[in-house]
């Protein structure tokens, strides 16, 4: 039974068996907000470390009267599988302990199979509109090639159809910080002391991807952090540049909410975002989809480039409609720029009541 | 005495004091090519990880009948100060073993005092022209501030008037991928084995910096590593993807050629790159220099994005000329577009011909 209170639920899905053919127990985590009349669902994917609660992450865009408005919508997000806001991840219990290095690895394709099982225990057969950015996006499109009787278009933002290799790369160099902390221990660290600098390392560079030069430059440029001194005669890592503080602390909030096993699970999950694999090549799949898919970009994304949004654009089997995200933000935009999200959102939805 | 036979060569330059006020005895390293004449050096800077044999690493565009024609030029090309090719670095011996973290912080004007000086004790008071890319264009920028009557004009390759944030960020996010190898010691592992670990990482996140993400993804896309499967049941740091791989050799091969010690060091000075320091700021320092300046970009350069040589050529006092490199290869194209920078740097030295 789903209930819309926007408190964070969880629904036992029972037996999942990964695409890589690893079986496991699962369950997912949900939040949802506004009646549900059958019709009205749209599903929110949120990105690599968020979670099933949209409507503080993306506060202006979700509630009443808002573009995700929750007087007509029935909005749902579920927490990723492989993540640790409530669904399974490698920090879940099992019988003997933690999962830990035991837990499977995941595609993208395995989040939304698991995401759609809990939407069947929770009498959701079809969604309105799935919406999703970054790793959310990646999402939103493997909804409508893997279950296209179910959705009723996709809003697919600042992604691509597959892992490019930089993103690959510099997703991997994060990984390998983390395994390179003591403290990860393989992944079985749960009964120790978390790997907190190879997640901070990890996510100090994952910052500098989702935020474009020239905001962190008009931000900080070369100043000094307040009470220190870069350039003293040794070099000193406690006398930092004010970008340098910021990405410490950006680094420091992350572990204070994320678990570094859900961040590799998920991370690697997206280095095998491939909308192609076994279905015949990438252009094919894209070509295939007839869901109805919006595509948004952002000028200034230098993890997924703005060619990357015209690629699916020029491929898809049923393009609704583009939109560019003008930021000095980068990647980040779809979170930050709420006046020009807001635009496009309403009018990815206006175009479905057309 | 000036060695023009291409053979390493070391200078005892004798003490010197750093920007920061640390003295220390220091030498430098140099390899020099084709006559000297008294007036037809051309000295060439290399970037972080290069040396002094400018005539491998630049073997397009340094010798006879080539840009830089050892015919007509005597090429000069020193290891930079706190580099581990010959001159004084972290890992040179002092009177009690190592210098190791008692090796103090380096600005780019220190790397360019101590360069000048050496050059002195060779008998070279002034350089028909200076040529570097990369941390090489900063030096070469800071040699027309600080030594305007020493130098004819200077070839400013892909860089910026000062570091940016990002760079920054980038730069002390590889900077502490190696302290937090536990072999790291602080800096004074020089009795034991080196932090490779965290070298190879600093390296991946370094190279991807270098490249321009269409050109990993033309070479790598989504493809496995040769008889690896990174698409298994269980996440395996030994089944990779094949830029994976290919950035882990980038990786491998850095540490065994380089020191650690000497990354951070020289990492750090290009942190602490800024034209403007104690000039009255940035642009006012740019418009005071009275040495012919050409400056170069590349167009998909992501860690000296051309926006950044635009704006040197848009408020340097003495504008000599512009080229840009159009190139997939991203910031590294200085090095592999040898068609372009040769015409380039052709065009470069008859204008001053002119």
């Amino acid at each position: 039974m789903l209930d819309t209170t926007g408190e964070l639920q969880l629904i036992d899905v029972g037996e999942y068996t990964t695409e890589a053919g690893v079986t496991l127990p699962i369950s997912i985590a949900y939040q949802a907000w506004g009646e549900f009349r059958g019709d009205n669902v749209i599903l929110v994917e949120h990105a690599l470390t968020g979670d099933s609660d949209a409507a503080t992450w993306w506060e202006g865009l979700v509630g009443s009267g808002k573009a995700l408005d929750t007087d007509r919508y029935c909005v749902i997000c579920t927490n990723a599988l492989g993540g640790c806001m409530g669904s399974t991840g490698p920090s879940s219990a099992r019988t003997n302990g933690v999962w830990g290095s035991q837990f499977p690895a995941l595609s993208i394709r395995d989040l939304v199979h698991a995401e759609a099982k809990a939407l069947s225990i929770l009498g959701v057969d079809r969604v309105h509109a799935v919406v999703g950015g970054s790793m959310g996006g990646a999402r939103a499109l493997e909804w409508a090639a893997l279950y296209p009787e179910r959705v009723g278009a996709a809003a697919v933002i600042a992604v691509s159809a597959r892992a490019s290799a930089w993103q690959i790369g510099i997703q991997t160099a994060q990984i390998a910080a983390i395994e390179q902390d003591p403290a990860w221990r393989g992944g079985d660290y749960y009964r120790f002391a978390p790997p907190i600098e190879g997640l901070k390392t990890a996510r100090r560079i994952a910052h500098l991807t989702y935020r474009g030069e020239l905001e962190i430059d008009e931000r900080f440029g070369t100043d000094a952090q307040e009470n220190e001194n870069p350039l003293g005669p040794y070099r000193d890592p406690d006398q930092r540049f004010a970008v340098q503080s910021y990405l410490d602390y950006q680094g420091t909030r992350l572990t204070e909410r994320f678990d570094a096993g859900s961040y590799v699970t998920l991370t690697e999950a997206l280095n095998r975002h491939d909308i192609g694999r076994d279905r015949g090549g990438l252009n094919k799949a894209l070509a295939n989809i007839q869901v109805p898919i919006f595509v948004v970009g952002i000028d200034t994304d230098i993890l997924y480039p703005y060619h990357q949004q015209e690629h699916i654009s020029r491929n898809v089997g049923n393009l609704l409609g583009m939109a560019k995200v003008s930021s000095p933000v980068g990647h980040d935009a779809f979170l930050t720029e709420t006046r020009q999200m807001d635009r496009i959102l309403r009018r990815f939805l206006s175009l479905l009541d057309a």
